[in-house]
């Protein structure tokens, strides 16, 4: 543990973001990994209840009247009363790096019994390339011990940037809840001792439980929509960021990696009020998948928010007709870019060279 | 044992098809699993030398003179004095499922201390679907224990026909020569306990080393060109079949999945032997892969062999530039077609359903 806090990796360049803390254990457990780290709390409900942080953790909170008052009219983009809150906190930090996490997400262990640092194999993933024009089949050729294989063709070794590294969950698998209701017991007990990136032009279901990313490449994308109070659908947040980041990255030529690290799922969310607020975006994601698979972005986007711009212009031209719910999102997209530009004036990278001091 | 021997899977459906056996080990360590089964041996060098195969296993075995014989000037499409010669046993055999494995590669252990079975994992992968249009990051979702998660499209859960089953190795990595002599002590011992499917649009390097496939589906692209004696070029021959099967089976809508099982791979291939056989293909594959990437089959290509008709066309369109010898690999590869057609004149399906009796 000392050793922990004596070295850890990218401290003054990561911030962890939480969506809000119900449970106390949840920081005591993380404490030796997260304690050298800067926390961004975004509060999901009721402003007036406190969260109480346990001392020795570095951190700031944010409810919804900061939310309001730091944005103005253009808080408007952010979901209340949903963990897609979490985003807001994307905005107001001035890292390079974003770790975030649920609260009912505890160290797993490895099939040795060691606890699993998720932080620092979430940096090994994002500090080392990415393959997404050609397929290895020994998965991440950077990690120690593998490298490509024969038939990789070596003009491709180099690899793409990095933008996501997307981490599982052991115990209790991210499922929808029709599934949920089927499988009630199911729990993910296979370690898989991999990492690699999900090929170009591939979409896949990015899982905001535990996921890191690169705010300086990919920020600007990670949108987690409108949800929650007052909106038709809930639990398609990390979806909707995750589709918008893939089709972006793709574009940019960034790279998404998924498999380690797990952390460890401790409770099913209710799968009766999950349906409820998943069964449209159950039905809809049957058009919005081949959507995304058929969007272009054209070449003169070059920036992450000139691409989510064009995809917000796309989606009000091609998903409105599913429902109206789709021409306030596409709003609420523009809106976000709004405010992202607003708080971090000077583009994507203005705060990666200079460790940005806690608030 | 005993077990293994009264309910082998697909046992009147499957041949085990070997380059050659150098080593009488390799047999012996196989026999629990392979017993049961109809090996067919391709010898790749001297027609005079004599293979002792063990008693108790059900196998025929061609050397030159019988590919000669059988294909009469067809024979030309088979390599001679290469492994790659071990696609004439696809060609020749009757059963619906094929697979391969190089005489160096012995039983692997899971990380229980288990002799791992990889046929029947092969088999596993083979009779269950894929999933190429869409990602599941908890890997293949008709495993025990898995399934698709929050975000997989309803509509895409019944999956692709799976064509391929791409198995992996330890100890030995296959590398290519400049790895191995740039990292001469790597082995690889990270055991991934998963399968995948190879999402469409994505090629990936296929090593004929430890590979199953369903040969009525896919057979005719399981092609291993021209290696060894008299060509230019060696150790591309998996690859090449693998590009082309890769790009066939995107077309056709089927699936390769690639992970599970491993076996042990013994002993590396000298280095130097092998640089002087890769070193044209390390430099041409810089324009073959994008080839492969850009290749558009027509609609009209609904069988394997029409695509792979095409795909002849359009290789000797393309890159005969590069060099004269992928004119005669285009030649040699509508040979093979038209071998394939005599061999097996009612199609591929003609074998599927009653099982072939062993020769």
């Amino acid at each position: 543990m000392a050793e922990q806090k004596a070295t850890p990796l990218l401290k003054d360049e990561l911030d962890i973001v939480i969506p809000t803390i119900r449970n106390l254990d949840f920081l005591e457990m993380w404490r030796p990994f997260f304690e050298p780290y800067h926390l961004i709390i975004v509060q999901d409900g009721d402003p007036s209840k406190v969260i109480k942080v346990p001392e020795g953790f570095d951190y700031e909170l944010y409810n919804r009247n900061d939310i309001n008052r730091i944005l103005g009219p253009k808080a408007s983009c952010i979901s209340f009363k949903d963990s897609a809150c979490r985003c807001f906190g994307y905005m107001v930090s001035k890292k390079k790096y974003i770790y975030t996490i649920d609260d009912d997400c505890f160290v797993a262990k490895d099939p040795t019994g060691k606890d699993i640092n998720a932080l620092e194999q979430h940096i090994k993933n994002l500090l080392s390339p990415s393959t997404p024009h050609f397929f290895n089949t020994l998965y991440d050729p950077y990690r120690e011990g593998a490298d490509f294989v024969r038939g990789y063709p070596f003009s491709m070794r180099e690899g793409s940037s990095t933008a996501v590294s997307h981490g599982l969950w052991l115990n209790i698998p991210d499922y929808d809840a029709p599934t949920q209701l089927v499988k009630p017991r199911e729990r993910n007990t296979r370690y898989v001792d991999a990492v690699l990136t999900i090929p170009k032009g591939t979409l896949f279901p990015m899982c905001g439980m535990n996921l890191g990313f690169n705010r300086d490449l990919i920020g600007p994308a990670m949108y987690f929509g409108l949800m929650g109070d007052g909106q038709p659908i809930g639990r398609y947040d990390d979806m909707w960021a995750g589709w918008c980041t893939k089709v972006i990255c793709d574009h940019l030529n960034l790279g998404i990696k998924t498999g380690l690290p797990y952390i460890w799922h401790s409770k099913a969310s209710n799968p009766f009020v999950n349906l409820k607020k998943e069964y449209k975006g159950i039905y809809w994601q049957e058009d919005i998948i081949p959507f995304f698979q058929a969007v272009k972005l054209p070449k003169e986007c070059t920036t992450v928010q000139q691409c989510y711009l064009e995809l917000a212009k796309e989606v009000k031209a091609k998903l409105s007709e599913i429902d109206p719910y789709f021409t306030k999102l596409a709003d609420a997209m523009v809106t976000w870019i709004e405010a992202w530009d607003e708080l971090n004036p000077t583009g994507p990278g203005a705060s990666s060279a200079a460790p940005a001091a806690a608030k």
